[in-house]
């Protein structure tokens, strides 16, 4: 995806992680939505069997890239735009974004700027301090304000990057049915349905509307009225062909 | 969030899971999201110890709650909608939609119907037979269509499902400052900033074009304009001091 290279100029920023496993889960979720920079402040643990355990090879390289500092402010110096995640909603609560409003403010500010995504460790979360030195902060919604795992608030923001500087895809849609598709089929049908009986010949427009209405549920395409003439076609041979051998079978 | 209870009809079926910390990692993302019922067909491994350390205290009541079945057809019987998840992009391509779309279609069919989201084990996904018998596929979009973590996946899932079925916040838009404070204000900076010799008094105006095109970028509230007053009636205070002291010297 050549057109995402937004993304090379956003770095996920872990300050004080706990757990490696969390680590190499959160590189490869960054990776799997195009975020190749990855920054550990002063980790807790940082063994990299366990990192890569669960980076798996596809993230290996991110995680042998991975930069890491003894404090916040020197990781973060070089950044010009720095958004703070948390799961509080205290006194800054009027300024917490979501998740996809941030991202959509972020595509054209990581034209020209390094971006860092910064989150705290898993148990606190990052302090008042901190989030005060931020631009924006980001709070991924929850239901009853639970806590996420780190890898999947990441997993997150990540996706909602990704999808934010994606254009919609072209929807591939088939060819429906013209209207003079659909009357020859309806009346195919109504022929058809009256010759096995299925449909009352006294009224058979009001069981045809039942039909109608449900084919017009589903949205017909033009090889469906193919498929469907092709089977009255079938019933109307059956028909035919049981007739004659009655008829047969009377004369004999 | 008791406007969430479409949640309730929703069920992550995980087919063949193969590690137990996979299962408890998306026990706890579904949890997070809202939806608390979770079905497993067939899994590898299913040591619960290992299951509940990543499903966490948090997530552990749906974990002694969920159901395991021997096949996936006994597993989803009772489901009135079946959503299949893959990372394949082959022969069903057309159908494939995206996590944002299926869950603006969900929201309405969880009213009243029982939907599953099937998710298949790690290594390889669903098969085109089990996709086959799904109402609906859907693809998590990535860079370079990489594979996602179970857990991750599950996550983004019942992410788009939870947001799809809320209203966006009503925003606090904090009182912006009106034309005529934002007026005194500007009239009050020239005046200050001109008495520190800071505006060049032969064309003011020129220089508090750059001022004006500043603060309006900022778009300032009330309350800013009160401060910016509050320092500029200072530096008159401090200039006004200052000239005194200036006098007061010249006259000793």
């Amino acid at each position: 995806m050549s057109s995402n290279n937004y993304l090379d100029h956003v770095t996920i920023v872990l300050h004080r992680p706990r757990f490696p496993e969390n680590i190499g889960a959160a590189a490869r979720a960054a990776l799997n939505m195009g975020i190749s920079r990855l920054v550990l402040v002063a980790p807790e643990n940082c063994d990299l069997t366990r990192v890569l355990r669960m980076a798996t090879h596809y993230a290996a390289d991110l995680v042998e890239n991975m930069e890491v500092y003894a404090d916040l402010t020197t990781a973060l110096q070089h950044f010009h735009y720095v958004v703070g995640t948390t799961a509080r909603i205290g006194g800054h609560r009027r300024e917490l974004k979501t998740p996809r409003e941030i991202a959509a403010e972020l595509v054209p500010i990581c034209a020209n700027n390094q971006v860092a995504l910064l989150f705290g460790p898993e148990d606190r979360g990052l302090t008042n301090v901190q989030l005060r030195y931020c631009h924006a902060l980001v709070s991924v919604p929850t239901a009853g304000f639970s806590s996420l795992n780190l890898a999947q608030a990441v997993m997150i923001l990540c996706y909602e990057l990704l999808l934010a500087g994606t254009k919609p895809l072209d929807r591939f849609v088939s060819r429906l049915a013209t209207r003079r598709e659909l009357d020859g089929m309806y009346e195919h049908l109504k022929e058809t349905l009256l010759k096995i009986n299925f449909i009352n010949p006294e009224n058979p427009d009001y069981w045809m509307q039942n039909i109608r209405r449900f084919f017009s549920r589903v949205g017909l395409r033009a090889r469906d009225v193919k498929i469907i003439r092709g089977i009255c076609r079938q019933i109307d041979w059956y028909t035919k062909q049981r007739l004659e051998t009655m008829q047969q079978l009377e004369m004999e």
